[in-house]
């Protein structure tokens, strides 16, 4: 198939044109003003997920020429190539089909095989569960990357419906200051360690699943108790039965790392919340799919959220987003949308390989709400960038204290209000001085005090943050992604940008031992030198 | 005393110039390559840190202006205002003196009373550590931004000196989701709780604090056991003894949040590691200390390293920086520099209140390595952004597995070398190809394998990663923080951005319960509609 690229299209110049013209003097103070149903009109609702894109620095005619866009850049063909199963991802030679492992029975590509996995996975989940007979209270899954975020994100979002009796734990990184405090704590018989990585090859993953394996064998386990402690979500059953694993659940080349949270890597959400809300998760996320596959282009939330990520960085030049989950459950959100977001949409050439001339991915980051606001939000209202923030809200928490439920609100609700409105230096003037050094001049303190407003956000609410909505949320972003990345022209699913790192890493191991300096840059030797002495 | 701005001096106006002839155009790979003394020229060693900032994009005549524009401002003529406790945070009226904290006794001002509470402070803290006799073994720290990200960065960072039978809990949000978890886990008798606010007012922290004496209660904990469950760190005497405290460590309006885990702030990490372990991180931030007061501005390390901050963000025009620690123990130093740096530094105006031209604080963002080498650093290597990147790293563990501390390294090496080598088309090309769809050409292929190269990087190094060199470390960012506010000339101890959300939260409160909409903007009153619903 051929495509558009964005900026190959008339809407994009008029787009251009509708920028210079107002879109950049918008004033959404005066945009509430003008249009008193702008809340109503800039608002969506999709599958458990409701949308307030009225805090956004966009209007009607705005969003038109974005939807105009989309459908020059034929965005709704190129979706159904990949829900269809088509080689998408050129550059790997691979399908793109994560929409399929939570599609229900019969109504997906590979479907068979998807849920004969998903099948036996959460019977086996439901069996460590069971920790009268299984005996398990702590489970730790040793991957990284799309093997550990989508679970280590995924968990404490959902702990409102987890075993109270089993405690996950999460070892990701090669460096052993990870897994040796989380080994201290462990009790080999009451264990279940799962090693997660398609190849069973992936280096970190296999140099922190032989430090486990060694300690399970030195805390008195033996080789024959290997095969009920540890299990693979692997794909690579030679190399796993030679480290004495059994078990194992396996995934196919469609599925990549950063969308894999729906297969087999799933499997410590599943010991976590149980095969029923396991496949609400799934359902949650297949609503989302349906509504991305089949809402009108100016109806659908991933696509309009996409579009204006297009908009903020191509034509406002905003560099970075910040994302506020006012849900202490999702901490791990903005760390998960830095792999979902930068990893798929930071390229800098075109799907075939054109370098391109406009901004791609932005950086992603955040910590939740409130905790944010007493940290870096004093940059978000009073720093000299504009940084668009996604507010993120649930109407019911999952715990019993209304009253402190009712102070996250008000407090999600007054920051994207306070960035919006801002402060002007008269009524921070006419307002009771604070205290201040007394050679400080009245209207100075007031400058200190003053607050630009007009600084966009969006709230997304949730009822509840259960499996399904959660899933929901989840597809919301992927589909977003996908959104901007095919209006960008790349392609959102390869990751050649980790190969080089990773070869350079393999030349510089047994140089640490060796100290061989042979042609090293100046910096890279001396580092080297420093380290070995 | 009037200080000059960096914008209004000779050397800002000859870095303009010098930016245009080569700064902009300057290639890391053939700078190397013409001065093979690079390395040595251009890394420094201060109190437990070595730094290169060789794969930096400046050279020996960027470094030469920009210390001259650090002496035209004054920066040494500040400094030593701020370390003799001038009120330098002119719109609080307030000194700055959080270095008073770590300085030894008899040197520095308020030394009687800061040397008093600590020594109280850490017999409190031996007190706890006596499990046996104190029988505790949970400690929950209630308070939020600078009295929660300080200890909640240091504690998991010094896990290798910590108590065993302790373990440190850490709440902040007022989202009840945050407390929940954490309390279903304790036992009463077993836990104390640490209430951590100056004022004994943080809505956040009164809140969560409510909570847990209730649960408390509940358990069956009776009224004159809160006085040996319960601590507080503040200043308000009366309102804890209201809650049922009586044990308080206090401190000074001197002490800024976001500079007070030095202070009774620190009482978790003192519990954790102890009083000689917490000695000692304050005798590293006091070296530290000592190397920013004397160290001439061309050695400083600090200094050298805020002058590079303001060269990106003022001439490279770079609007972030990715912090990557090769530490899992430093997982929380990314957010903990968001507050220090973001909060400091994300201002708008200089200290008379006038409107700043240029860009102040960047976004600070990032996750440890190698984790982030499986999720954003495919933008950091391939994005059409610029981000530089600061590497930190320690020469030996303080685990004991060496084949995983020398893969930790070989690839903390190997994404700075990625960064700044690149891969051209070209060797690309003449690589074995991978897996592609078979439509797409050679060259294609070889496109979306090339890498730009020439991309910045820090990298830091410590030997071990003990309370002294975590301490000394600290106190550098501290330092490097204010020479970029000093040259900025904004007031980096105040943070009036957070006052504006905060009033409107209390506006929003009431109406949350009447659903009064009277006076909203649309967005918030749909919002707040919705809510209710």
């Amino acid at each position: 198939m051929d495509f558009k690229r964005c900026d190959q299209t008339v809407a994009w110049t008029a787009l251009a044109g509708h920028f210079e013209g107002h879109g950049r003097g918008l004033d959404l103070r005066e945009a509430f003003a003008r249009d008193p149903q702008r809340f109503e009109h800039l608002s969506l609702q999709a599958p458990e997920v409701f949308a307030d894109l009225s805090k956004n620095l966009w209007d009607g005619a705005t969003r038109r020429l974005l939807t105009e866009l989309a459908r020059e850049c034929q965005l709704e063909a190129r979706r159904d190539a990949m829900l269809a199963g088509a080689p998408i991802n050129t550059t790997e030679g691979r399908a793109v089909l994560h929409t399929a492992l939570r599609a229900p029975r019969g109504t997906a590509p590979f479907s068979d095989e998807v849920h004969g996995v998903l099948d036996r996975m959460l019977a086996f989940a439901e069996g460590v569960r069971d920790s009268a007979t299984s005996g398990i209270r702590h489970v730790v899954n040793i991957g990284i990357g799309g093997s550990d975020l989508g679970p280590q994100m995924v968990v404490p979002a959902l702990d409102a419906f987890a075993h109270p009796g089993i405690t996950l734990h999460f070892v990701s990184n090669v460096d052993g200051h990870d897994i040796t405090p989380v080994l201290r704590r462990l009790k080999p018989a009451e264990t279940l360690f799962i090693i997660a990585s398609k190849t069973f090859t992936t280096q970190e993953t296999m140099a922190n699943a032989a430090v486990a394996r060694q300690w399970f064998l030195d805390q008195g386990g033996d080789e024959a108790a290997i095969a009920q402690h540890f299990v693979g979500a692997t794909t690579n059953l030679k190399a796993a039965a030679d480290f004495g694993i059994h078990t194992t659940f396996g995934f196919w080349d469609w599925v990549g790392g950063r969308y894999s949270l729906w297969s087999a890597i799933g499997l410590p959400i599943a010991i976590a919340v149980g095969a029923d809300h396991f496949r609400a998760l799934l359902d949650g996320a297949h609503a989302m799919d349906r509504h991305f596959a089949t809402a009108p282009l100016a109806e659908n939330l991933p696509v309009q959220l996409g579009l204006l990520d297009v908009w903020y960085r191509n034509f406002h030049r905003f560099s970075s987003r910040s994302v506020a989950p006012y849900h202490q459950g999702l901490k791990r959100l903005p760390a998960y949308l830095q792999q979902l977001e930068m990893e798929s949409n930071g390229k800098q050439v075109d799907l075939d390989g054109t370098p391109l001339p406009f901004g791609t991915s932005p950086v992603v980051w955040g910590e939740p709400g409130t905790n944010g606001q007493h940290a870096y939000f004093q940059m978000l209202h009073q720093g000299t960038d504009v940084i668009p923030v996604e507010f993120i809200a649930v109407q019911h928490p999952t715990h019993p204290h209304a009253d402190l439920h009712a102070k996250a609100l008000a407090n999600c609700l007054a920051q994207s209000q306070a960035l919006m409105l801002g402060k002007t230096t008269e009524t921070a003037l006419a307002e009771k001085a604070p205290t201040a050094s007394a050679a400080l001049g009245k209207l100075t303190v007031a400058r200190h005090r003053t607050f630009p407003g007009n600084r966009p956000s969006t709230t997304l609410l949730l009822e509840t943050l259960t499996p399904r909505a959660l899933g929901a949320l989840i597809a919301l972003y992927e589909h977003r992604v996908f959104t901007s990345g095919a209006l960008w022209g790349i392609n959102s699913f390869d990751q050649w940008g980790v190969e080089l790192g990773k070869a350079l890493a393999g030349d510089l191991l047994p140089r640490l031992a060796s100290g061989d300096l042979e042609g090293l840059d100046g910096s890279t030797a001396g580092l080297l030198k420093r380290l070995r002495a």
